[in-house]
């Protein structure tokens, strides 16, 4: 007890912990032996003086070093790769990228989150599949990548128990926006589940948890370190979440939207272009030996050939599901919105969009919360573009006509209009490695 | 829960809290409703953003809400005074100011604290006087105050409960040193304890809680701010914590010390300035109708004329003790140091001092510590002091010869001396009401 006020002093009054000191602050919280009070104060003054690399990747470790974790290089030969987001509107990313990879024969192997707040997960987005199954034991996550190139599923539970314990006590005690326990949390996890080549896709904007631009470099950053000291090849995309990724929002709609992508159908850019680099940089992260440009080559290949669509039906169908798009479930009310002034499309707001589709149900506001898999919008405004009255604005998916209704005001209030002409922003806006 | 993280995100971020909240917050803790871990995230939190005046009193209202209060005007017909300080080494003034005050006709009633680190604590002083009992329920301390005039005790356990429940949770969380909360924290308690006259000593120096004049000035402000919202009279004097206050440091030694003031007998001039201002201040506080220079007056006669020594003899016994000199417990080994240099003392370090005086069992490291009653120090030596070889020094009181060796070692290194004569400085450095 006291050695670890002494900790809590020391970071307070901005000084270092050393490795030793951290690991001993974290596995004594996981084991029960220093209690969660202390971990709030400490946590607290990190959020005020922040944790040097040194002290974020003992963190890391000694996350790693609480649970299991997966050799999947001893598992399966050979190296596994795993794709991660920090959390947006509308990322059906990785139901797209993952398809892609096993595709062009690299295994693609994730333990995903679930949503909260204004952000969607993509475990509900795939439990919105009829019977498709989230909770694999490791032994059949191993080996349905082994046998099918492609398995996402829920995180472990015996994999890095102090970072949940930790992450737990951070969410009710206003500790979670700290850039070194993020950066920890996140790789950690990655770590621990055992791909060596990682994407990471850090969100940027007013829908996500980096809300500049400056913040998610320095997140990166702070991944990127963490990966090299654990032996990962990591590269990160800083992606635009200030209008939401795609056109859909909400679960079955966003799996739509995913399968459309794979199927060849006509795809939002933002989404198109975020999939395809983020495949052909896991690509050249793989053991295929090729360069991310050729990789990029690869990944619109598989899904010019229908081979991209092929992995997605035979990982859907491993894991329960049933892939046909009308498996999916569908919403009583679908409300049509068109726009009703002209100009360029100034603005989406992502955080606004994600707030209307929780409470169109699609999300949750507190961690007991079901979700409606039906619910959400599908939006086709983009900033730039240029609209006219009566062009179609977005869809709105609604239990009932009241719910629908209140979601259309708000859709309309979020979508602004410019008379001047809104100069297109790229998806990706920087790409660290 | 869920409302606990939001105020503690708003003050996170340096947003200000409403009076109902913070009541919310404290008082639901103290009901146990909201988890320690919160609050410790709160407390660190204040420790960067502080809290604003209108916080800090509602923080205050809010301890003194959560227990009992003692109302002694009601109860004695009359104003009754006390006085506190922030805590320092050497520090016996309440023991000489409560018998001059209750001398010159002012009730004190007084709720004391214990010692911690290398500050010493009333009551453990209190203590080494045998038969002294601390522990009177609120009617025999009321009762005391009106029989005998004076009345020092330990605090009641029903008074101020969510203070003593968040200090604890401070404690251990590294939270303690917030200017905010120890003020919310100390008049939390002399408010409960229904005095209406408070002289407020606040420490400055190396050897005190408040190192630097301007944050002493920031306490004393915050606390003269709290005592007006609560109707109390207050008056605060920043006094000098650089060197030990008196000649003696340790339990029995401070008490016999405080007795040879009172008996007139040659008193170090820090310690008796600062018991005749401290005095002096609480008169005219208090229903005589006195001002400053009047009350210091009155409390210089009641050392004259031994009423001041004969009030210390009827508190201590009223409280079971036995007042005589040599019934206080004296230690097995005395060492007597002299002067080996000659000069101008320079530095007679108050933390090194107190530190000297734990390791010879005079304090507590942990609350669980039990104390040597005789162990400790007289230091003749005061900043701005004329020296020469063979001059007495120190006595060091210990129980055993190692101990005694040990401690002479380190109170050489701990007084300083230079060639150049030394500026005196005042022992009162300020005066704010």
């Amino acid at each position: 007890m006291i050695r670890a006020a002494e900790l809590i002093e020391r970071k307070r009054d901005g000084g270092r912990l050393e490795p030793e000191e951290i690991t001993e602050l974290v596995l004594g919280h996981a084991r029960g032996e220093i209690p969660d009070y202390q971990l709030a104060a400490f946590c607290m003054a990190v959020y005020f003086r922040g944790l040097s690399a040194e002290e974020t990747l003992a963190l890391t470790e000694a996350f790693v070093r609480s649970g299991s974790t997966l050799d999947l290089r001893a598992e399966l030969g050979r190296a596994v790769v795993d794709k991660h987001s920090t959390g947006g509107v509308g990322d059906k990313t990785s139901l797209v990228v993952g398809p892609i990879v096993a595709a062009c024969g690299v295994p693609f192997g994730k333990m995903s989150g679930r949503g909260l707040g204004h952000t969607g997960g993509t475990l509900d987005k795939l439990e919105s599949i009829p019977g498709f199954r989230v909770e694999l034991s490791n032994e059949q996550f191993v080996e349905q990548v082994r046998e099918v190139g492609l398995a996402i599923i829920g995180q472990s539970p015996d994999l890095v128990p102090a970072d949940k314990r930790l992450y737990a006590l951070r969410d009710v005690t206003a500790t979670v926006d700290s850039i070194p326990l993020i950066a920890a949390s996140i790789m950690s996890k990655k770590i621990a589940a055992g791909a060596e080549g990682i994407v990471l896709d850090v969100k940027v904007g007013d829908g996500a948890f980096m809300k500049s631009i400056e913040d998610a470099r320095i997140l990166a950053e702070a991944m990127l370190e963490l990966g090299r000291g654990a032996g990962r090849q990591v590269v990160c995309l800083l992606s635009g979440m200030d209008q939401p990724l795609g056109w859909a929002i909400g679960n079955a709609l966003e799996v739509e939207e995913a399968r459309a992508m794979l199927a060849g159908e006509e795809t939002a850019p933002d989404l198109f272009a975020l999939a395809i680099q983020a495949a052909g940089r896991l690509l050249a992260l793989s053991d295929l030996g090729v360069d991310p440009a050729e990789g990029m080559r690869r990944a619109e290949v598989a899904l010019d050939d229908g081979s991209a669509l092929a992995a997605f039906e035979r990982w859907i169908e491993a894991q329960g599901g049933d892939p046909a798009p009308d498996a999916l479930p569908t919403a009583s009310v679908v409300h049509e919105l068109t726009f009703e002034g002209e100009g360029f499309v100034a603005g989406v707001s992502a955080m606004g969009f994600g707030r209307v589709a929780l409470e169109l149900g699609a999300g949750r506001r507190t961690k007991e919360d079901t979700i409606d898999h039906a619910a959400g919008i599908r939006c086709w405004a983009k900033r730039g573009d240029a609209v006219e009255p009566g062009q179609p604005l977005a869809e709105i998916h609604a239990r009932d006509e009241e719910a629908a209704d209140r979601a259309a005001q708000r859709v309309r209030e979020l979508v602004t209009i410019s008379a001047e002409p809104q100069p297109p922003t790229p998806i990706v806006l920087e790409t660290l490695a």
